[in-house]
């Protein structure tokens, strides 16, 4: 213990020293030659996840291999289940009305079906997105469930919910989204929400809290939002007046940011 | 990546068989026999540094190796570094006005000054939170500063913000807290606000809200927040009417959870 103090007191005195001797403009230096690759990548991971990092366009090159790692070993999915088992817990306590405006709302890609076979053939998030070859895969309707997801899914639905899919995909992939739907094993959703023509410039945050609004408008009582975006889950406490005890649960998500 | 699916598909229809045949009240259950110890605690950490899990009294018995390591080794110090290098350059983006009126809120423990001495003593996490106890210990005004945010703090100081420390901490340990405060290394904070008498029973997120309202009431305009917490950060989100330009930035705390 007083050996690990020590070790603290010289570093801190050697980042006060560096933090000093620079020209102002940016004090903090990530004390790199001491991070090995998988405690920067761990560290990276946590800002994403927490919000911390915005806008990000791609993974940081030295995080690649981790990310490929993570999304492909036993750690993503256990996330997955890390999302959805305190939402079983948090549903449990809920009394559902038998008017059925108790509602849940889903993110889709990476939240109820993964994208994860397309960004295996992309570099796992290391090549900047691509619209274009994306709305390809999309079209072919074979994106998987993310099966914690699904659990909750049904769970939900057997207590009475109105599910509520709310997602970034453009209108004129709504066939194709609902054959993935259904094909993933998802069914009977209130409203399957998709990005009109009109809000095709909307940031993520405006056009999701906009569409949340829209359910709360309609006399929904929304109990629960579950995405792998801050923008599915701020939208909520938007929409809801900032309701804290509305419950959001992240998904992981380390392979893109939705702006 | 084909073996991959194979195992998804029949891991699915395990789980499927699995959610169908219990009695209803629990269909999702973690496959823990599958997962070995470091996949279950970084996904129970996850669920934690995301707000998934709540009101959580206790690290799990099986991760307080775990934790332990965490703190002690190099992913904690880390992990506060990617807390604060984002706020850094987020900061360098803002155009600071020279009226004194921006303002940057700060959590006490754990965000500014390090509670592990104490938590050392105390099985990281393992055992119940015992007030008296830390109080004592909080008496002792040795807590180290959290580096990252040292560096964070002196910087936006530079840059001319307003500084507001706001603390669950109770008002009698203004004294000694002051006296740790500049211990550690910190000076010309705007205010540090306690919690009073009448406050003793509030949530930490009412309490944390209202006292950021105050803030926002007299003028100042709250550019970023920094905490533990996501009862810190949710009190920033509702005090401002939900204006998501304004960001905030989490710091690890796999410890303890304050409701």
């Amino acid at each position: 213990m007083y050996k690990f103090y020590y070790f603290q007191i010289l570093f801190f005195s050697l980042l006060t020293l560096s933090a000093y001797s620079s020209t102002g403009t940016r004090l903090l230096r990530l004390p790199t030659s001491r991070q090995d690759e998988v405690v920067y990548c761990e560290s990276w991971r946590f800002s994403v996840e927490t919000n911390n990092v915005e806008n990000w366009t791609t993974v940081p090159t030295r995080c690649h291999g981790f990310v490929q790692k993570y999304m492909t070993g036993p750690r993503y999915q256990s996330d997955t289940y890390f999302a959805a088992e305190p939402a079983l817990d948090y549903v449990k306590s809920l009394s559902v009305s038998n008017d059925g405006k108790d509602a849940w709302v889903f993110s889709l890609d990476d939240t109820l079906i993964s994208t994860l076979p397309y960004y295996e053939l992309h570099g796992f998030g290391s090549e900047v997105f691509n619209k274009v070859s994306y709305n390809e895969w999309a079209s072919l309707a074979v994106a998987p469930p993310i099966e914690a997801s699904w659990i909750l899914y049904k769970e939900l639905q057997r207590l009475g919910f109105s599910i509520f899919i709310v997602s970034g995909r453009d209108e004129y992939l709504r066939n194709v989204t609902e054959a993935n739907l259904i094909s993933a094993g998802y069914t009977h959703w209130k409203k399957l929400i998709l990005r009109g023509h009109s809000e095709k410039g909307k940031l993520a945050n405006d056009y999701k809290s906009s569409k949340i609004k829209d359910i709360v408008e309609e006399g929904y009582r929304i109990r629960g939002v579950s995405g792998d975006q801050w923008s599915d889950l701020f939208g909520n406490s938007i929409a809801q007046g900032n309701s804290i005890s509305q419950r959001t649960f992240k998904l992981p998500n380390v392979m893109y940011y939705i702006a």
